[in-house]
């Protein structure tokens, strides 16, 4: 797969380690001749220095035979100037961050698939640890979230069935064991102590929920 | 709740304004000046400059009645300090990013809980998503997948109850109607086009569970 | 008149100055506050320190009662944004400075009417005074050019009719006289030393027209 | 013909890329050695580094045998200096920018021909375009306008003949036809959707010549 | 011996040297690539241009196999976050500076000797000196001081031996006599004029001790 | 005691900061403004702005009443300018710190009491401190070394009189027990677990007194 | 006399202090703000920030009521477009410092009195000091140099009358007394150790005049 | 001869020029690299690249064989200690600027010969003009001052004698004629239009000579 990565902050050097990993041919984009200069140190990758609105600077990153073309700058009006030319040259899949919300109309209409603003996204998952320091968040979607959460040793639950956990409006989705087995939970599994379970609940039953994983899989209060 | 946020990078600055949504205090910690001043325009929270792993810094934010701090800065060094620092407060919630992943250890040998990078979280979703374009992860967990999948008109599974899709090593956690009905699926819901299915899957099974979905839920390979 | 300015260079500077003379309402956005402090010294405007491709700056700006926006920096990508946004507000009169010819397009698509690169407007119009030192270039057009010629004390035609010029594949538009008075002409006016004639010529007619004009207005090659 | 341009601003890259396009010898002067170095990439030009007023420089330049000299920069003083030491050199065509209208007279006295503020000229036809969005001005003269409009399909003159627009205080200096063509228009060429009229009016008549050409040439008001 | 040396501030470069005067083996590293070469040019070390907290740096630096790791950088959080890398990598011998003294406590729990902060040090000298001219600190330990006092000709005691000053609470550790012979006093030593005394006095008594010492070893007041 | 104290890196702040513990009238002379108001807003401090070679300055800061300036600059041109200034002024204590040194002799020319490099001093104790890990470096002298060492419980002279020590060339300074009493130690002093030992030894038998102190305060070699 | 002074470098800055010393009314040009106030802070001008090659900055600076514009600028292009605008504003005295002398014929042309080039001025003083050690140069003109040169205690024409010296091709222009008389010598002066002879000679008799004095007014050659 | 210039500003460049035109051997030493290289290219030197405070720096510039170094920084302290450093290695001849009349003191002291401050110097110069515009100052001595005038065509004294001039306490030191012979006048030297005098007044005659001789040397008061 031939990808283009324009942008090389944080978003953007994950990135092209990732899909080097993957063996695919990536060439990167960025602005900043030191940042590219340290990419090529590290990583197998082709690097052009310039703009990516620039028509020429796409066209020398091979933008036409292109498979996939990810804008992750933090300058929203970039991304999208590079999208949209990025379409005029048929690359078949365009990602891009967009870093204001009220911006999102504006590449869904050109036509550009996006994701959220990456430190928002962050930022909930810290803000919900704070609030429910015995839980993780791994991520939530419109009415529900998904989070993990661990059975203690000396729990009430532990030793017994799953079934006898009274789940109303929350689903376990997989429990992971000490020893790293994964397993998708049906209910006559035996939960055993450090059990991750990875749960999804509906946003209005979430109080509930939580309430009730407190008492059955925590010892006691922190 | 009080809470103490180190580091008004965009993760910072989302975390603040997401505290002061859910009206806790809010003190914030940053050596630049300028960022805090521009936070204090917009937000009712307070703010300290000054570096976090200054112990007086801390006492100035108020770290003695503190319910939870986080750290924030793209410096580990820094935000293990001051996690440490909190920590001898008695914080009882002390959270923090960690930037490189061999960092991980020092931070939990301190008693503090860590999220990961947050730059490869969100290119690590990038990736994902151009290799497959037509699902959207939502979270990983060692050995698994969560992503959501769009039912087309026209599928062939459209109409159909979901028992029919034959599913093994991989569960339907919700399906998200188009007028914004959650639904926690059970064997007998019919498949509407524009169903939003959120999916786990493990790893070894991811594959095929693609395949299956990809032939069932989309009118045809675009 | 309600008049959105963004940005604040030269061209930008001068259209506030222009605007402000003919009364109408101006308001200015630039991302730097002396440029913006500068100009309020100076006119009557109002100024709003920020990017124009926020929304809540635009809002903060009045666009929203706006008549006309007009985008002039030299980034096209934040022009075409701004721009997009305002029409999204229904400003009914979008224009934009256009520095990348190969952008000409997203505007369009936009519906923003656009001004091709100053820049290289008037190089072109110095282009064309080195290569023809005793004319000026006004504009020109797809097949065809305007300039401006004066007609020496001394020359061969002066005294005598314009008709008495052999004219073929061009027009004198107008002729300015050393006291200031402007003529259309017509056939039997008598010309004077020191008339300045504003000429069209056919690109195909130009050499012909130059020879022709240089012959009969000029006393002698310099 | 040989050429030296001094200053690698928008304006001076531009003369630099027009002037190579048409086979001219081109050497530029810039004090900036980056700028200088990325022509020289991508043009067939040679560059001197340093700052104009430098008679060094210039000789560097080949100032002795240039045709025309061409100060560009944003520093009238600068192009002053240049432009006098490129008299004292004898050399036949000396053209510079004057960025500030009172110091045009230096230059006429030292015998340089100077173009307008370039920002103030693309200002006015921006400002033009706002106040008249279904023209587009071409150039001004004192006394007058030149400018452009379109004559859309279903307007009342469509389809009769050019004289019979009671024309008074204005002339039709061209007409292009949407298939390219250009002419210069007798009194019984028929108008067709689509042609676009080069018009040029006297300012005392702007406002009346307006008012027919948007009545006759338009199908509504917009 | 192997040494690893962080931090190439004035302490980090004088270390260096010295290092390299005994002949060991010596790696710096420091994050700013200038200072390195600048050090490379005057020594037989090796340099490492990064991050010290960064695993891979360490290991470049081959911190496997060092025998000792000195931190002097002058953020406690780098220095504290390398020394605990270097613990982990069972460095035997792992020193640090630490610049405030509230971070003391971090590096003895991690098992790194420290050394107090070297500007305090010097100062506190400084300050010693301005208020007893007379002496020169040279050290002080928690309940005494260890300074230098010279025995100016024609003091009272030159001449006479040691044994007649009445010592209480004081210790005459050493005497350098004029022609750089070092002698561990007994009581019968002759005082010559020009001796340096080594003296350590107890907090409580140096009043005296320096009243005593003023009057015996100078010849009057200053 | 008015205390001129010229040069707020971290030796001067020190510096500062133990001379106002000491209710001396304090005033700071830096070029730094941000370092002067710093400092104001911590300490009851005077502070002048300025280059303290400039006479004017100095005379603002009340060199004429002075009792004693300190120089603790980097900038060993500036100390000894300032340093001679202060001669003139007479004031009586006139100290600085010497940055090379070659330089020292000039400042000795003129008078001024010097210290040695800070940074050297410092690197010299490190440097001992890991060649001798047990150890801590107090001071060093022409000929000999002041250090310290503990007796760890277990070791064969633990509960033994000092006097079984066979010392050779080298004195016991004092005793700090762990209580914190501070011994002036005589033959007859039992040794107790934890004793922290002030050693002087000459050059010349430094390593035999190692060798012995290790053997008899250490329990096993470490 | 009101005085406007265009730039604030060292010889500026001296100006400014003169005329204010000597009662004038005095107003300075700089771009530089700093500049300007901190010349407020000392001295009683006025200022004016801008640059003087722009119309309105020197009405501002009151250039209509101006006795004399002197302009100091390390630009001569400045220099020079500011002094020519002074000679429009009609000032009756313009003088500026000629950085390059190939710029002199310039401001000449345009009326402008200048002075040499400082730099070179005082280098050549400098430079003939180097290689005349006992003189000191106080001024050259084409053909000669004017120099100060000292009777020696001791030296052979002391006490002798000054017309014993055989003076050919140079002049005594001054004798200046230990005691501060200045006397303008006749032949029957007599000569006093220590009298500061201010001497002229053309070039060609320089060296004669040197050997001449060097061994009359000298004791011995050093 | 060998000469070591430090410093290269404006002064230092011009006498490192001068130098090198006479011949002799020249080393320069500056702090800033890109300084040294631009001299490099122009001139036959050599150059060293550090501080010459720092003695090693001085001895790679070949101190010890040195016939002259020159100081002319704008720091004194730097130019002081340098050129008591000079004084050290025994070079015979040390010249330095002194920027600060209070620091002359301390040059003398060491054994320098200084120049007062050059920007102080030409601004006398300039501002002399401005009070004199008849006249040019050359050069200033305690009680006197040295200057030039023109003699104009159609001047009273034009034509006559010099000694019908009634001299009294000034001194016409050269008499310098257009065609550019040099005269030292004898009173019979009879006056031509253009002679440019070189005049020397005492201080207290200077207003009666100046009256003298703008009555008899020019046409009328400008």
């Amino acid at each position: 797969m031939y990808i283009v990565i324009v942008g090389l902050g944080g978003i953007g050097r994950n990135l092209a380690r990732q899909s080097v990993e993957h063996a695919h041919t990536v060439v990167v984009i960025d602005q900043d001749e030191a940042r590219c200069s340290e990419l090529l140190e590290h990583y197998d990758v082709m690097a052009v220095t310039g703009n990516a609105t620039d028509k020429t600077v796409l066209e020398e990153a091979g933008i036409d035979r292109a498979d996939a073309l990810i804008a992750t700058t933090s300058d929203d009006s970039v991304n999208l100037m590079t999208c949209w030319l990025a379409k005029k040259f048929r690359v078949p899949n365009v990602v891009a961050i967009v870093n204001q919300p009220s911006h999102s109309d504006f590449f869904k209409e050109v036509g550009v698939r996006i994701s959220e603003n990456p430190d928002e996204l962050v930022a909930a998952r810290l803000y919900y640890w704070t609030q429910n320091p015995q839980l993780q968040q791994l991520a939530s979607i419109p009415g529900g979230t998904i989070f993990e959460i661990v059975a203690e040793a000396g729990a009430p639950i532990v030793g017994h069935e799953i079934r006898e956990l009274k789940v109303k409006d929350f689903v376990f989705i997989a429990i992971r064991r000490v020893r790293g087995e994964l397993i998708i939970p049906s209910g006559n599994v035996k939960i055993q102590p450090g059990d991750i379970f990875t749960v999804f609940t509906k946003k209005e039953a979430e109080d509930d929920c939580l309430r009730l994983l407190n008492k059955q899989l925590k010892k006691s209060a922190e």
